[in-house]
């Protein structure tokens, strides 16, 4: 007998309908001998009803709060699909984030799990029952509840299937897999039957948002087997495995994009050590990823330092950057909101020289500027302007034959 | 500086700008000086519309779920309470039932209060936050979420309210305070200034509800001063204390009436000790609550009992009772749902003989039929026609010159 743990987004939960395909989903995977563990999360629109009606308080919006009003939206859909499930003659249980002994840190709307203590998880398995876990969610050391952030309930399921032991963790949503781009755009893309940990955990940092990337981090680092693939559809989906476990090294598996990109510049940043620290740990103060980093040394002992973030977060970087900038003495901020990233993501890219010149040319060729690049061993992401990116994409899957 | 305990029903937080309103209501209790504590209930219809979504998952609807689904209303009602007061300038926090250090027992959708720990709720006030509190809702020993039963919010109020010592407990609810009777149908009925728990209780229970029993039963327990108060007007409520405190006791108080009534006989019962207790034990172990009693001893050894519970829970009694007759050799069940309760209750009738027989006159004069009479101290309660009860109250209500 193996345990399996399965998650499913909001959109296959979204009414009592898919709630009842969800649970014939469950059903199959105990048909088959398995133990059952199922992470959801809120039903459709619910989440962003819930802030809605919380922005129209006013505009202060508590972290703390806000988490209190959105793990609501969770805690009703595992309850309703543990009443399905009873219903379908198959004893189930649903479990808040802190039921299941999901413990993380105290920074609320993006808490990171700290330890996990699945007793009740454990004992409820052993008694026979599906458990039904509401994802996106933990407990702070205070006592308070915290969300993981959009996309949490892929980390709770993982970091539930890495402490369980579980032999897969089934990513159920609403596409078949990972695609070599996103299919919406490109029409050609096509599903891949495996990715290694690396090369998902760059596509799911660089927009293609079918895996939270902490949730990638997590199957990296516990060794979790996870599959992406479509709740509507019982064709097998995307292994994501160690790189070891890969057949072939693809040169190129997928081209990414992402439009939640913004770009701040810092001028004339003096130049001496402590200055770069300054800028980016009072951002990670107020809790906010930056992604790209360019530092160019111009003339003098000065020079610029531009980084981009994810557009939600510009209106509070802001103040933060223009308090910086006055305590540098830099002599002043710009920053840039319509842009995209638009990145080539391979394993194989590690031995095959000449692969980022390619993706420059591709750009260059169809007359797109190119702002600001970024690479990794296994990927290379190139700032551009926001109106060109469906291009950028479609010309770069072209040259790579995805 | 006094504590006080406000609790604001679904109505009066049906909408953000109700909430506002409600907001508005705490801060004055601030600007006299005192600490406070709000517990509210699920906006408007949100109860109504998570079992409506529940229903759809088919007719199994396991206590222990619902309560899972049903305690997630109050919750965002809470947070959103917290994010308004925030928005308008005034420290608050939200807590969930086991937050505040409400234990209850294990029987879920009925649960009763066992014990209130509410060292958070202290910590909170000592820091200057007002405290909001989602209603309706505690912890079992297992860990479970669980529900106190429609208007359990009022019994969280009360109980938190004695528990802290609070100066009052303000029940802000849709009506201006405790009537004479139903202002929907008598139009002369008057607000009373003062009432005793007694009274409250007994008009609590016989379907005046504008207040839980359990709350009243807290209350006089604890000798918590409670006022019923309109959320929409700033005009004094009435208030509920010791007949002691009163200054004259009335003959009767008020007229109430209740349509949720079910009538269950059991014929030819035998004679013997033990089988009042056989059915009514039975009965409590699946969680009824049964109000009036008749036995009445006819012929031979054997005799017929009849009783009446709440309509709603007639489903769930029928199978019981049938068990019962089986195994205590009764002759057979009847059961009867188109009836009424109606009630005339004061605490000056225990001095005053002859109310019960003024009722009775009145209800013969209007041609209506008494089919069962229950007494008590402070109380007449007599089940008649669904039909009839309109004109019932109407008739009752002017002989007493209410």
């Amino acid at each position: 007998m193996g345990l399996v743990v399965q998650k499913f987004g909001g959109s296959s939960v979204a009414t009592i309908d898919k709630i009842k395909n969800v649970a014939s989903r469950v059903i199959s995977e105990l048909d088959n001998g398995n133990q059952v563990v199922v992470v959801v999360s809120a039903m459709g629109d619910t989440t962003d009803d819930l802030i809605a009606l919380a922005q129209k308080t006013g505009k202060d919006l508590s972290d703390r709060e806000m988490d209190m009003l959105l793990t609501t939206g969770e805690q009703q859909s595992a309850a309703l699909l543990a009443l399905t499930l009873h219903n379908m003659g198959c004893p189930a249980i649903s479990l808040t984030g802190w039921q299941s002994g999901i413990a993380t840190d105290a920074i609320h709307t993006r808490a990171r799990i700290s330890e996990i203590k699945p007793d009740r998880i454990h004992q409820e398995l052993a008694q026979g029952k599906v458990v039904v876990v509401a994802g996106y969610q933990g407990i702070s050391p205070e006592g308070d509840l915290t969300t993981l952030g959009r996309g949490g309930s892929d980390t709770t399921a993982v970091a539930l299937a890495a402490v369980l032991g579980a032999d897969i963790c089934d990513i159920y949503t609403d596409v078949a897999g990972v695609y070599t781009a996103d299919p919406r755009i490109v029409k050609e893309a096509s599903k891949l039957d495996v990715i290694s940990y690396d090369e998902m955990l760059e596509l799911a940092s660089l927009g293609a948002v079918v895996l939270q990337p902490r949730a990638v981090e997590f199957a990296m680092h516990y060794n979790v087997t996870v599959q992406v693939r479509s709740s509507f559809s019982r064709e097998k989906g995307t292994l994501v495995v160690e790189v070891g476990k890969m057949e072939q090294d693809r040169v190129v598996s997928g081209v990414a994009h992402d439009l939640n990109v913004a770009k701040v510049a810092l001028f004339d940043v003096p130049d001496r050590p402590g200055i770069a620290q300054a800028v980016f740990k009072a951002l990670a103060d107020v809790g906010i990823n930056v992604d790209m980093i360019v530092q160019a040394a111009m003339r003098d002992e000065r020079n610029d330092i531009a980084f981009t973030i994810a557009k939600d977060d510009l209106p509070r970087a802001l103040p933060v950057v223009e308090r910086v900038c006055r305590e540098i003495g830099a002599s002043g901020t710009a920053y840039g909101e319509d842009l995209a990233k638009v990145s080539i993501v391979g394993a194989g890219m590690m031995s095959n020289p000449g692969v980022a010149a390619a993706m420059f040319e591709t750009l260059a060729n169809e007359g797109i500027n190119i702002q600001m690049i970024s690479t990794s061993e296994i990927k290379v992401s190139c700032i551009i302007e926001a109106a060109a990116i469906e291009r950028a994409v479609k010309a770069i899957h072209a040259r790579f034959n995805l």
